[in-house]
């Protein structure tokens, strides 16, 4: 095994190559939502695999998958010691809207210690810092100290359309004991943070049909039934007052909280004054008997995201609409089943359909499990120990309310855990303009992939 | 007095004239919502003007109004006679969409007894049958039995806004005993209807705020309010399950319908299977107690023209939006006053407003108050007379169900009643497509405005 002052000489060394390196990555607009822009997804893939092999990584290779290309290597050494997986994402976000950027998007821009571009923070340095750990155990002590594997995928910002084949065909090449994404955050500079879980979320829109074609208000309002009347009748039907989703059976298979993980939530920072003043909101509205992180990271929702019939311009159209349409999400927590919950709510609008017009409920392409890692998971272990160690404190261990399919899709296909261990920082901006990612979080990175290897190897 | 044997000769005779008439002012696209339209509006001001001064009409004018010229004109020589209005309008709606025509809309095609153009039903047909009247009368008696005056308008299809200061500036030279609108249509080719009355409409706006900008809702939903949670909420509110309007005090000032009233709007035909398979519904749905006649003509409603928020594109995007919106107008009935019905659906709004949402209404534009003409007032009952004499039966007497500023603006700036008396059918597409106009109805039109100025001076 390495010791600490080689390795980190070694990183000290290198640090302003590795801070040009990651440039040189994040000058690639590899936008993967953009078809334009496939190729350069393509050149990020082939410059993560160059990197990869210059680091000492072996049987690397670019993937095709029918979309956007993975990234895999390895470095299989360590008989009898555990194998971890590196996973991240070498794609990135759109950019626009571009003319609230300081600097070019793809500039790669340089000041106060921090790189600006997008994907600087969601993740290429994550990607770079894995990379780099492994390549300095590798220099320092001629070998890792537990077996390796790397999963870099170009589809992540695109919800990974083609990963859960790639996963299902790939099973033998990427078996793995669990799997760490360098994709997540720190809490703060100070604090860390481990998130144990994300949400599930199956989507659906309601479609509301009256009358052949629009009609004058003026001639037939108050004949027929007007389908913006029975939309909003539906849609109020599926909360109560209190916040609380009134749809039959929708709770019923939420798995109930332990005293255990209430306490660690509670134990995570919240502070509703600034909350409130964040969002701008006059009070905090949600399901009684529950706190805020609670409500959004082990509650479920029911949230509609659009919602829209008739005229829309300025001024009058005195248009009785003929179709009334609404965009649900939900969120899920353990053990909901997204095909389930679909079929709830389909029961609920046949079950509440106003008269006089024609319901339907059309089931979307988004669906994805509730994602839990157990707390007492060797990686989460491993991790926090780590992360003690490094900040001199435990970690906060908190949840996603989001959905990201790929932890689901490693679950079900290679049934491993994966444990987030990423160090963006919420002021950094990803998904909007400006986003930055800061040197400081770049070199902590780096050094917490090379302990935690460690420390799974011991 | 003329006898009908010469006046009948000399539209007989004129007639191929008339029609090619008709032609040339369906030719000039006189569209009043299109400021490009702007001059041609004032050249069909021009034109009916001339036509006027050609039938023997003294002191015509085109008289500037703010807006779209209005053109006037008299023939006063009937002492001790009552005066009538002759009202019309050469403006017209607009074409689009234009693919869906099959002669140019301005073109003023004759084919099958029909011309086809925009305007030629509403109503460019019935400006000249009055002038054709006028003329005829003057042509084969040499006089008129009543006092005449014209009144034709160049902005009836955008709501007549600067009529209203226009009444009002020209009083004296406006005032009269009773207005006849050659605006309005036959029941069938062999049945006459006489319309009593209109509704009045008052328009608002209502808007729901959440948190300063967008969020996601993976983050967000289920710890603050939704705002479409909320206008759901709020628009389902406005009514009971049984279509009736749960705004508090919205019914209180509504006319009680006498039983003649009601009995001669049962007299009025009505079809439900044909009204169901025409509008493609599956059942009416209204206020109880009342017949779609009823509920279309006498009873007030609350509709919602438009609501919209969030996202509305394909596919997915998880957001909880921050704002979200309905467009309200509500026809009004006797004794309903828009500023009234607005104000009580604001305290509606304001006392059903969800927690956590900022909720707002605003006022639009649009307000009329309802229009009736007494079924006993004298221009009514000559009306009728002459009907029942032309078609062999007595008119249905309807309502509409819509909105018409100009007759309450005529009740209110000269104290004169409106008997809207047009020819159109139901099939000619007024503001739409392939528009046209029977021959047999502006025949018939020019026949029924000479009998009731004959039957008015009587």
């Amino acid at each position: 095994m390495a010791d600490r002052a080689a390795w980190s000489e070694y990183l000290d060394q290198r640090q302003p190559h590795f801070v040009e390196e990651l440039r040189e990555l994040v000058r690639i607009p590899s936008i993967s939502a953009l078809p334009e822009h496939a190729a350069e997804v393509s050149r990020a893939a082939e410059w993560v695999a160059g990197r990869l092999r210059a680091a000492g990584v072996e049987g690397v290779r670019v993937v095709p998958t029918g979309g956007h290309p993975a990234v895999i290597g390895e470095w299989l050494r360590a008989p009898g010691k555990p194998t971890v997986t590196l996973y991240g994402h070498f794609d990135v976000q759109p950019v626009d809207p571009l003319d609230l950027w300081t600097d070019p998007p793809f500039s790669a821009a340089l000041r106060d210690g921090r790189i600006y571009g997008r994907g600087a923070s969601d993740m290429k340095g994550g990607v770079l810092a894995t990379i780099i750990a492994v390549e300095t155990l590798l220099q320092t002590a001629g070998s890792l100290p537990v077996n390796v594997k790397f999963l870099f995928e170009g589809q992540e910002e695109i919800g990974s359309p083609q990963m859960a084949s790639f996963l299902a065909d790939h099973r033998a090449l990427l078996a793995t004991d669990y799997v760490v994404m360098a994709d997540g955050g720190q809490w703060s500079e100070t604090e860390p943070a481990l998130s144990l879980g994300l949400r599930g979320v199956v989507g659906m829109e309601v479609h509301v049909f009256g009358a052949r074609t629009d009609l004058h208000s003026g001639g037939y309002g108050g004949t027929i039934a007007n389908p913006l009347h029975a939309l909003a009748e539906l849609i109020a039907s599926m909360h109560r007052p209190d916040g609380t989703i009134a749809v039959e059976g929708f709770y019923d298979d939420v798995a109930v909280l332990s005293a255990e993980e209430r306490a660690r939530i509670a134990a995570v920072p919240f502070d509703e004054a600034e909350y409130l003043a964040q969002l701008g909101v006059p009070e905090l509205f949600g399901e009684p008997g529950y706190s805020t992180y609670e409500r959004t990271w082990v509650r479920p929702t029911l949230e509609v995201n659009g919602m829209w019939g008739g005229f829309q311009g300025e001024g009058n159209k005195t248009v009785l609409p003929n179709a009334a349409h609404a965009k649900i999400t939900c969120r899920l927590v353990p053990n909901q089943e997204p095909g389930r919950i679909a079929e709830l709510v389909r029961a609920h609008v046949e079950g509440h359909a106003p008269r006089g017009v024609r319901v339907e409920l059309r089931p979307m392409g988004l669906g994805a499990r509730p994602y839990v890692v157990p707390a007492e998971h060797p990686g989460v272990v491993a991790a926090r120990d780590v992360l003690t160690d490094v900040y001199g404190r435990e970690p906060y261990y908190v949840r996603s309310g989001g959905s990201v399919p790929i932890s689901g899709m490693l679950l079900e296909a290679l049934g491993a855990y994966s444990i987030p261990l990423g160090f963006a920082l919420k002021d950094e901006r990803s998904h909007a303009p400006n986003e930055f990612y800061r040197l400081a979080s770049y070199r902590r990175a780096q050094e917490v992939y090379i302990r935690l290897l460690e420390r799974a190897g011991a």
